[in-house]
């Protein structure tokens, strides 16, 4: 951290999208001491920000407005290309010199060519993908893969180190931080739909589903997805933590990126269809592990009662 | 472990299989202290036993004569079944008491109906599913899951203790235990042909490899699997610690049970796919990371080479 980026620390963040991931990074960079000015196409997020003692803003370009720093958090591409050169937008308010950090996951050539325009007007974009969760947002504990420009890191550097508990530096080129996030998502969908046609292949066979988690936690078959989204079939509790249509999203983008480029991925387009069918069911809201629900529904077991159909 | 395990744990032990596992098992054995009679169908495997100490048998049934406890390491329920019932079998020789310990990955069905025919006959059956490796079995410092009767689990105990760090005792019933491995075969399966896949994807947009493993390793989309196998992939080393066809075997075990039974396994058939097409580009004896070499040849990337098709 120079002495540039922390002069550029003590002034204005502007967070552009203010859900749940949006919010608790707003309030972590409030609480690291940045003045932070949050905008939202929901007018009732902004309202909740300025309760908790942030500043609103009615529009992207009145919220980058004389901010150092504009953090964008929203769901794609589509939407950080309206928020950045959409009508309203950033790009056409932020100053000289000021950083422009990215965060939805996306393909890398996209934010490649956004980067490229946003640079050609003197200011900087920042690749930089984030995981954790909402809960870890507001602590300030995200993962964050950064990939940019010496000087968009420096300018960016206290910003992130607000919101974060790890940060991978993945060097100069903007889209080795998306790419890299892709590749997560790409195992994480995996990973998520497996455990849940292995935990119902295993209620098909009327195993004892925590004796199942036991073994395999501390087996070949674990993954860190296994042991984090097991527990809510276990506890028979599919409130989102994670939603189904955020794979079918990001799986989407896998998919996208892949058929473009000519890369075969068979195991992401099978785990993109588990997500999509438990969508279709009538559960795209729900907790990711709902996979589980999907397929015990196919079978005719009971709805989400992992054990209830062993006798 | 009561008296009456403590007393046939002197007593011989019989182990049908003297291939990479069987072999280190038998040795385990011999050196916690129990007389140890081996059998392969390669006359060189006994010879190679025998010449480290131990005792060969020209046929199953004579290493089971006189023996308290049969370990059989074989590869699939087929052979389990020869070893078994076939000519010159381990039935017709077994004392009654004796325990058979079955430890190939098999259907429960098929572990139950043979159980069911060697226990009318007053010998018992332990359903003992083993992971963990060569270099694990001859330390004796397997994972086994073991399901089976009372008298089965108490026979077998201290054959079990032997070659086991963990031991994860799954009921009475004789097909738990392998269904629960089949359950970890499954997942195994999956995430080493997902990883293999994302390290493939990764290569595509030119990520640097090392730095690709050592984020996923630390972030959501980590698996066991991943972290185990990707090293293969990093140091481009392809030589056999686990075969790509032991995975066409076990994940062909998976969906002939899923087939059979009518439950829906969509990542596992995949996964199975990705292996055999990687059989059938002639790397079925090579390590089952060669998935990736699948994929990098498709693209034709420089064979097993990550980072080299990156410029």
């Amino acid at each position: 951290m120079n002495e540039q980026a922390r002069s550029s620390s003590s002034r204005r963040v502007a967070v552009i999208g203010l859900g749940s991931m949006g919010h608790g990074m707003a309030v972590s960079l409030k609480r690291a001491g940045h003045e932070v000015v949050g905008f939202d196409v929901r007018a009732e997020a902004v309202e909740r920000f300025v309760a908790d003692g942030g500043l609103g803003a009615a529009t992207p370009g009145e919220a980058a407005r004389g901010a150092a720093t504009v953090v964008s958090v929203v769901l794609n591409a589509e939407q950080t290309e309206a928020v950045l050169f959409g009508a309203d937008g950033c790009a056409a308010t932020m100053e000289e010199g000021a950083v422009f950090i990215s965060s939805a996951t996306m393909a890398p050539s996209i934010a490649r060519a956004m980067a490229e325009r946003l640079e050609a007007t003197g200011r900087h974009y920042l690749d930089a993908p984030i995981s954790g969760g909402a809960q870890r947002a507001m602590s300030g504990e995200l993962t964050v893969l950064v990939s940019g420009s010496d000087q968009a890191m420096a300018a960016a550097g206290p910003v992130v180190d607000a919101m974060a508990a790890t940060v991978f530096p993945l060097g100069p080129a903007v889209g080795t931080a998306a790419s890299l996030k892709v590749v997560n998502q790409l195992l994480a969908g995996v990973h998520i739909a497996a455990a849940c046609e292995a935990m119902a292949f295993a209620a098909a066979h009327d195993l004892d589903p925590s004796k199942v988690f036991e073994v395999i936690t501390r087996s070949a078959g674990n993954s860190w997805m296994f042991e984090n989204r097991v527990p809510h079939i276990l506890e028979n509790d599919y409130s989102p933590r994670s939603a189904v249509d955020i794979f079918v999203k990001d799986l989407g983008i896998v998919l996208d990126i892949a058929r473009a480029e000519k890369i075969p991925v068979p195991l992401a387009g099978t785990a993109l269809q588990s997500f999509v069918m438990t969508s279709a069911a009538g559960m795209g809201g729900d907790d990711d592990s709902s996979v589980f629900r999907l397929y015990q529904r196919i079978r005719g077991a009971i709805d989400g009662m992992p054990g209830d159909e062993a006798s």
